[in-house]
């Protein structure tokens, strides 16, 4: 009798916890409230983490990510970079910024500010290609590479502190070098050479901080590629075809690191127009 | 017979699945780990988070945090008013930018690029103002004013871009205009009544896009006060004692919105300088 008791109350008991373990509460909830809840649902849960957050991203792309962008724009190229580390497909829809199409009545209430990229998951949109790709590594942070440490918050914090200083300290002379040498002939304007000297010594400044970084870290945050260094690629990139180059090349763990981060399959995809038009077909 | 195996084989399942449950495993924990890993292990359990965070924090602050920066900074201001809204103490250390003292060769060993503030927690530091508040909010999500949503993906993706909106199409305008018509000023320089015309000209442009947002919404990001809004403060405080001011006033919603975010307590605290000074007695 007491024993069966026993074995009562040990059953409710389980019952009780077994609760808490309740696999996929998100099953056949609205296709637009996922990922969110379901992943925010798995980082909750003691089931196999990895198992439930392939199953928020099958449901997540239902519908599809959509990318509008121009294959050879910086901003665009950023977001590439992530979507193409994570291995994620998408719908590109081109708009053409050589005819300045971002700019155009028709596209500013895709985006007022005029530029792209923009990003569609479902009903939200977004703009600023870091924001995006901060989003797509939240959302996707076990798949492919991955760009953060989600899980200590130190070494997020200090990933982030080197997304910013990419934000503050290095985009600011690197944009203004690759308008005045790559953007302005492709307009048939001619680069000012006295803007162009000013800034190199600008940039110059940054990159002797970063020099003294590279030589005790493989990459700017850690030892391991991260959200920090896809931020830096665009410019780097379009610097590598002007004479800026030289101010890369003449710091060794700068250019090492230059070498390291332009050579990843990803980069090199999201760097091919034909990968952009492809998808078209 | 049966009844008891069958008792047995229940027990054995309740102490395998308490195992997951065990609390605190950090307890006796290296300071220097925590709270990594301490606020980690909080989201995995079941245990109450509260709770979990709550003990996290006491072992963070166990060293107690310290702020480089100076009270009429704008970026310094941009942490204190994360700090306050957190409700975190910490130790500030007066650099003087009067005196130029974030250039001079003793500071730049603390910040390479020879600005404030930087932020130590025990072992790491940081630089770069919105990393930092991105860094406090992350470590002390359950504490003060929410400043991001944690737990939706697609709630924090629209936090993130306004946080970017503000590093690319505000700040870029409005830390010229307060350039211009404070600093200089400041430092016996004349404001170029020229370049704060043309930047007013971009300053408005952004601000119509402004209006249109905060038509629909109570604050930037959402109906709730976040770290967009948090971002935006210190320029917009100095522009507030410019003729710059007639740009916010003649947007009504723009005008709601910098009257309620101005107003905040942690602002004003942020914006006293004998709050920082009286720290120190």
């Amino acid at each position: 009798m007491s024993s069966s008791r026993l074995l009562v109350t040990l059953a409710l008991v389980i019952v009780i916890m077994s609760i808490s373990y309740e696999p996929f509460p998100w099953m056949g909830v609205n296709a637009s409230d996922v990922p969110t809840g379901c992943y925010a649902y798995c980082n909750q849960t003691l089931e196999s983490r990895h198992q439930c957050y392939k199953w928020c991203e099958e449901l997540a792309h239902k519908d599809g990510y959509k990318l509008y962008g121009y294959p050879s724009s910086p901003n665009t190229r950023r977001v590439l970079a992530v979507l193409h580390e994570k291995g994620l497909s998408f719908d590109p829809i081109t708009v053409n910024l050589t005819t300045s199409d971002q700019q155009k009545p028709s596209f500013l209430p895709i985006n007022p500010f005029g530029q792209v990229p923009v990003f569609l998951d479902g009903h939200l949109k977004l703009i600023e290609s870091r924001a995006i790709s901060l989003y797509i590594e939240n959302v996707h942070r076990s798949r492919g590479t991955k760009l953060l440490n989600h899980k200590n918050y130190k070494k997020m914090g200090t990933e982030t502190m080197w997304m910013y200083i990419e934000s503050f300290e290095f985009d600011p002379p690197a944009s203004k070098l690759v308008w005045e040498q790559t953007i302005k002939p492709m307009k048939g304007l001619k680069a000012d050479h006295k803007v162009v000297n000013e800034t190199e010594r600008k940039l110059e400044k940054v990159l002797d901080v970063y020099e003294e970084r590279l030589k005790n870290s493989r990459f700017l945050a850690s030892n391991r590629f991260t959200m920090a260094d896809v931020f830096h690629l665009p410019n780097i990139q379009y610097l590598m075809d002007t004479p800026t180059k030289r101010l890369f090349k003449n710091r060794p763990s700068v250019h090492r690191w230059v070498a390291e981060i332009t050579a990843r399959p990803a980069w090199k995809k999201a760097c091919d127009a034909n990968a952009w038009y492809g998808k078209k077909n």
